[in-house]
Order: structure tokens, then sequence, then C-alpha cells
């Protein structure tokens, strides 16, 4: 896979002073075309060998073109707060945003190269680390960005011949840096697990470029060429290329029988079994936030429903059994300017909560499947990939000790007609019913649709949906709440069990 | 995933009575179309909780379809020939022909379920096998296949009961099978497990079916309708789909400088160190062979090259070591009409040796990339994504220990012209060139630059190639034979190592 890139390509210094020039004005004509349309970030992740001129090209398309608009970043050691967070949200914290450049060093092909090499995991986990990396890519372009990937190139000879002029140059030897040394010691593994990260990952959307490295005016002009060439693709395409969605069709019915059929809506409680179960679940939940073991996790609620279902009531029972310091409350309206410049997913992840908090959501990032999806608000291609991408998402928050609690607040019609009454008839609560209430609940049938779509395709083991019967307020909120606490105990038990296995 | 799978759908008799008929009549008149178009294979792979009625829907399927057109196999024990072949082997030979279906109890989910569900390995092991088993179905369906995914469900309750039902009746206990008693006691891990492999696997073009299976009716009636709209849709588009190649696009190389410009093409050997150095490396090829370390692999050997490169007389000179019974050499010329009935693939399968067996294939599947590309016999959207699948067929290979070794023998433009006269002028070579030797002369860049992509795309760690300089007979055949030689050497080395390692 490398053998092209060992073969000592170079162009002369003639040739590379000609060229030169015209490329730096059509790199930099590029560059301000995008950030004039706004509609793709650009993403240029570098990897490959020690010395092999990386740091050289980077610093170089820095002048070439408007460093304004380029953002290098480097991901070296975590800071304590990335430590709390999922892997991918260092990634995610740093995303150019549309417009913009965003150059990557030590990113996730670096991450996942170094603990292969290393030995801290085998084939299978560098392999999901893989597919990780495939499914954030193909998500980034379908949101409209355009990746570069290179991979700069030295055989085993060139590095070794390059590592021997520096060190016997006693002006030079100061440049061998740590990882040049390291870099010598593992190279055979380096572009083993290199070519098997490689070959699984370049893709149409986001290819590898494997640049042979030894000669700058070669390595310099081919990184250029193959940069102005991308750019002009994507500036000249009418609309960010939407990939085909590779989901499954949502399938029919023959019975015609859904889930929210099957939910026993006369569900209630007793104001005094009320007062009481509520009292003990926001005594449980407190103590369960304050329980130590709550430091090596993350609590995360969701809670969507119908409209007047009572999601707010319920949120305000969960929140009552807190200290403010622990939870944040994110209400999701229409996205911002700067939310807008970035992947759909981009302002959820910055709310994820870092370890022993919680984030309760009011709304989320399922306003993908539903009302973006009901009101046309997305295409059909991008809501049907939302599925897949939120599960993935999950996942991520899930594996680094999240813990998901999802709710749908379900009432029946004749409920919610009677409580949009309600609030058009009392003063202070007019301001909670709006023309936008009224026009939603035309749409019922087709909510109620994609509310089940919803639950077929992302209630999994790692974060279940909770279906919530709340035509009666106080069976909901102690249901919720109830649900909550459930969970938490579970995912501590869980680790419990872990813990002793492995102690073992 | 499962939650609307788990609230008793179910159909009446009499709705089933009065739609059965047509829906059969259907079926058989787009059975019988599929086979005289002769286009797609279509698989059905039945998964799911025992007991979900999944015998008795296929025995249906056999009733209300022509069973003739119908190839139900079951995978449970693998068989010595299979157990000596790589794991994917078994699922290859039994691919139906296009035109037929081919029902598979047992497949490559069960396999990979039964294994995580067991603890024989860890989620990142089933990840692999996910993404398998997703790649194999994405080639079979470029390659025309239809494929069915069904998932009979039961709920924990629903399975309980049934088993208690047949428990308590002595006339049917005995239809508890002891995969039921076992499917009692992982339902959980099963289910999870499940739902993580339908997560991961439920794609547009093969997507999973979850069929509640409590109610007969209901069940046969959702499957027929799946399978019956699924054919349909197949058989009215005017050509299998073709899904977009993701393969990463071709890249130019801006000095034009290629892997083939950077052999040495004078190399050559005088006739008394080639007959020395022949007969050394014959005797180690045949000690290597007998070496009992071979009976752990088995050994695979590629020739391609231009015409008249010499690749009979090397050939010739490697087998020359060799007891007949150890090794078999394929010739591959244009597929036989069994073979067009099957995926492109499915014929080198057919082929790949056993343990302790060596396979020469005298042109390969590196067809594909080099003449069909050059000619046009297939669309380029095919020989791009053959470079995927052709590396995921060779990792497969070398991971059940498989010693891939590739040859491409190259010789000059005015060495070709030459060897070609001398054919022509002697009598007894005649019959080695013909008009087409000819015609693909006039093909000599667009054949370089298929060799070099191919080599850019497919030489890898696991299944390098090798470049022989092959002006000269007496280098080129010395060179095939060292590096099978030392290809052998390097393997049983590592396998060593593996061993010694693990015995520690």
């Amino acid at each position: 896979m490398f053998e092209s890139a060992e073969i000592g390509h170079s162009i002369d210094k003639e040739t590379y002073d000609k060229e030169v020039p015209a490329l730096r004005e059509a790199l930099l004509e590029a560059q301000y075309e995008l950030h004039q349309q706004k509609r793709s970030a650009v993403i240029v992740l570098i990897n490959g060998i020690e010395g092999a001129g990386k740091g050289e090209t980077v610093k170089l398309l820095s002048e070439w073109m408007d460093p304004r608009l380029i953002e290098v970043r480097t991901f070296d050691n975590q800071t304590d707060e990335e430590l709390a967070h999922p892997p991918a949200w260092r990634y995610w914290r740093k995303l150019p945003a549309k417009g913009r450049m965003g150059v990557f060093f030590g990113n996730w092909y670096s991450q996942m190269l170094q603990g292969r090499v290393h030995g801290v995991f085998k084939d299978a986990v560098l392999d999901q680390a893989i597919n990780g990396a495939e499914r954030l890519e193909k998500m980034l372009c379908n949101e409209g960005a355009v990746i570069f990937k290179f991979w700069f190139h030295l055989s085993k000879k060139q590095m070794k011949a390059r590592l021997k002029a520096l060190q016997d140059d006693p002006l030079h030897s100061w440049r061998i840096s740590p990882l040049d040394w390291q870099q010598s010691k593992t190279y055979d593994r380096f572009v083993r697990f290199g070519e098997r990260v490689i070959r699984r990952t370049s893709r149409d959307y986001a290819p590898w470029n494997i640049v042979e490295g030894i000669d700058p005016y070669y390595r310099s002009l081919t990184v250029g060429k193959i940069l102005l060439e991308g750019l002009q693709a994507a500036l000249n395409t009418p609309k960010p290329k939407a990939r085909p969605s590779s989901a499954a069709p949502l399938p029919d019915v023959i019975d015609g029988l859904s889930l929210l059929d099957c939910l026993d809506m006369t569900q209630h409680l007793e104001k005094d079994d009320y007062q009481e179960q509520l009292i003990t679940e926001q005594a449980r939940l407190s103590g369960l936030m304050r329980d130590k073991r709550m430091r090596r996790h993350a609590l995360v609620a969701v809670f969507e429903g119908n409209d007047a279902a009572g999601k707010g009531g319920s949120i305000k029972r969960v929140a009552a059994a807190l200290d403010p310091r622990q939870y944040s409350i994110v209400p999701i309206a229409a996205p911002s300017e700067d939310e807008r410049a970035q992947p759909y997913l981009w302002r959820f992840w910055r709310q994820i909560p870092g370890r022993g908090k919680f984030t309760i959501f009011d709304r989320s990032w399922y306003g993908r499947v539903l009302v973006e999806r009901v009101e046309g608000f997305c295409t059909k291609a991008d809501w049907m990939r939302a599925y897949g991408e939120i599960n993935d998402f999950e996942e991520q928050l899930s594996n680094a000790g999240v813990i998901v609690v999802k709710f749908w607040l379900a009432i029946d019609k004749d409920t919610q007609l009677q409580r949009f009454q309600e609030r058009e008839a009392i003063p202070f609560k007019r301001y909670k019913i709006t023309e936008e209430d009224w026009r939603n609940r035309e749409k019922w049938d087709l909510y109620r649709k994609a509310v089940c779509d919803m639950v077929d395709r992302t209630s999994t083991e790692i974060a279940p949906w909770t279906l919530v019967e709340a035509n009666d307020k106080r069976w909901a909120r102690v249901k919720v709440l109830r649900t909550i606490n459930d969970s938490v105990e579970a995912a501590f038990e869980k680790r419990d069990k872990h813990d002793k296995k492995h102690k073992k």
C-alpha cells in the first residue's frame, strides 16, 4: 500500500517555483469562496511518519492561505475536562465552523495507532476504533464537511537516513525529537497498523492521500494540488453532496397495532399515594446523586412528549430533588447561528455532562426524527440517517459511563385538547400555548408514526426509551423519577459487579 | 428495538384464510419470474428466538412456493472439510445460484451470537464479525443478490409461557428441544447481543425484519408479504441496483513516476548461477511443504503478468519441486455458466486449498481490476469496489492461516515484441500467441496504470505483491521460488513465536 510512496518522488526547484504562485492564488481564492458560501467546514487530518514533513507542510499551508481562517489543533495530552467526557468530545468541541478550515494533528487516527502500536489493545479494538472513525467521518461529510486525510510517508531506509544525517550534523541534531526516536523503534508496527487503518477508512467521501515526504517540493506541491482540487470540487457542487442514506426502510405493520396503542392511559395515582411516592423517589434520587459511585458516571435525561403532556412539570419534580449545582436543564429550541454552522449533533455534544453531573434535556436530538421529520425541516435522507447517528452518539456516551434515560410523555388527543383549553383560559398559563401547538395537533397521526419509528429504531439496551402514560400527571411524575432512579441504581450495580469480577 | 414485537400482534383466521390464496399465487409468480430472469439470487436468513416459529415459517414457505427452486441450508456443526478452510468458505459453497432461493438457518449471525452469548469472545470481536457480515452482504447485493433477514421474536414472558404450556402437555412436551431450554437461560444475553447485531447490520440493501412470533397467522402473513414486496421490487428494477462504490478515487501522481518505472529490468542470472539457485530453492520449497508446520497453513500463489512474461515457465519450475498430490494449478479464463450465476469471487473461493495444500492460480481474481477494467467487461463501480472486496477476501484467507503470495511478472515492451515474434516463428509455440495478445499490446499503457493502481490498493502486509523483473526468465523464476519460500518460512516463524508466547 505504501510501495508507491517509497520510490523517491521529486520535483525540481525550477518547476516548483514556476507552479507555486498560481497554486497559492487559486488556494486563497478557493478559501475565500468557501468562507463566503459558509456551506462546508474543511477538516484536514495530518498523520504519518515522524520527520516526513507533517509540521513543515502545515506551516506552509498557513503561509499560502489566509491563516485567520485556519485553526490548527493538536490533540496530545487530554485535559482534566476532556478526561471527564467521552473520548470524542474533544474533537467535537474543536470542529471548525462552516466556512473555516481545521487542521487536526494527533487526531483520532493518531490515538488509535498509538494505542495499537504500544500494545494497549489488540486488532479487534483497533477495528472498533476504525469503524468509529468511519461513522464519524461519514456523518461529518453528510453534514457538509470536506475531509482531507494525509499520510506523510517515509520508507524505513529514508527515515533512518534522515535521522543519521541530522545526528551527524551538530547544527541540526537538536531537531531530532523524542517522537523521532520512538518512531525509529516502532516503524514496522506503525506502518503495519497504519496500512490496516488506511485500507479500511479510505472512502470516496474522505479518501486517504499517501504522500512521499522525502522531497519537500514534491510533498508541498502534491498536498497543495490535492487540497485545491478537493476545495474546488466542493465549491462547484451545487449542494453538499448528500450521500444516499443506507438506513433500512421503515416497516409497515400488517395488523396496524402500535406501541402507543398498548399503553394503559388510565394509569393514575391518588393524591396521598402520589405525595408519598414522590417524596420517596426524590429522596432516593438525591441520595444516588451524592453516592460516591456517581463520580464514575454522568446522567442524561431526555424529555420528549406530546405538547402539553407535562414535560415541564416532570422536570420540575426531578430538579426539586437536587442541589442546583448538580444539574443543568437544557431547553432545546431552534438552533442558533453558531449551531447551524456545525453538524447537527454538535450542540448536544456541547452539553454532555462531565463525570458526576446530570443534564436534563427538555426536548433533544430526537427533534431530528420528530418535528424536523414531520414538518419537513430536513430531508428524508437526513432524518433516516439520524437513527443510526443517534444510536452511535448514545453508545459513545454509554461507553464513557454516561447513563442515558429517555422519556416519551404520552397523552391522548382529548386530554391534550382539554389542557390546551385550560391553558388558554388561565392568564398565567397563556404563554404556554401558541398557534404552533394547534398546528402540531393537526399532525397528530404523523407524530404518532414518528414516535413509534423512533422507539423501534433507537430504544436500545444501552439507552432504552420509557413510554410514560401521562394523562395523569401524578402517575407520570412518579414514573419518571422512579425510572431515573432505577437506571442509576442498575448502572451502579453493573459497575460494582464488574469491579468485583476484575478484583478476583 | 424489540418493543414493537412484544405487544401481541395477531391476525384472525378469517382474514388469514382470505388473504393467503392471493399471496401464494403472487409469491409463486414472483418466484418463477425470478427464475426466468436469472439475474438475482435470493438469500433468506432466519434468526431469532427458539420457539418463535422459525422452522414452521420456512416449512410454510416451501409449501407456498415451488420447493424445487428453494434450498434450505443448515449450518450447525462444521465438517472436517469446512474446518480446514476459512470460516466463510462454508457459506460460499452453499450460495444459491441466480434465479434460486437459499434459506439459511444457523447462518453467520447465529454463529456470532452463539459465540458472544456463551462468552467465547467479547464485544470487540463481535463487532468484527458484524462488520464482516456487513461487507459480505454488501458485496452479495452488489453482485445482484436479494437478501431478506428475519428475526423471529418472542418476549421473555411469551417464551416462558410457551415452554410451560408445552411442558404441561404430555402430548407435546417432546416438542421442547435442548435449544429451547438453553434459550430460556440465555434469553437476556441473546436478546441484548441480538439487538446490537440488528442495529448495526440493518441496511437499506439488506434490512432486518423483526417479526413477532406468537401468532402463527400474523407471523406467516407478515413474512409472506415482506418476501413478496421485496421480490417484486427486485423484479421491477430494470437492473440489479448497483450501489455507488464508496472506494476512494485513484490518485494522479504529479511527477509521473510509477512503481514499474523503478524496476531494474536489467536484472539477470548466468546459467550456472541459475541452475544452482533454482535447485536450491526447489529443494527448500519441497522441504517446507513437507514440514509438519505446513499442516496448520495453506499456500496460495497468484501469477499475473504481461503477456509472454513467462508465467507458465515460472509455474512449471515451482510445480517441478513438488509431489503432484500436494498442489493444484488453477488456470483462470472466462467464467463458465455456473460461475456467471454466482458472485464474482465465488469461483475463487471454490478453489481455496484446505490446510496443508498449495494452489497456484495462473491468473486470478485480479482479472477484475486488470483485464475487466481495461477491456470494459465490467463497470467502473464494479472494479473500483473490487479492491476492497479482494482485500477482505485475502484477509479472510490470511486469518485462517492461508499464506498468500502474489506475483506480477513484468517485462518491457521490446522484450514482449521479441517473444511474440519468437512464438510466431516456432511451430510448437505458435498456440501460445493469438490475435488477442497483439490487441492487448496496444493497450500497454492502460494495463500499466491498472497494474500500479492494483499494487497501490491491494499490496498489504497480509498479502503483499512482489513485482518480478522478468526480462530475464532465469532471474524471474528464481525470484518467484525464493519469494514463496521466504513467505512460507516467515509464516512458520510467526506462528512459532506466537505459540511460544502463549505457552509461557
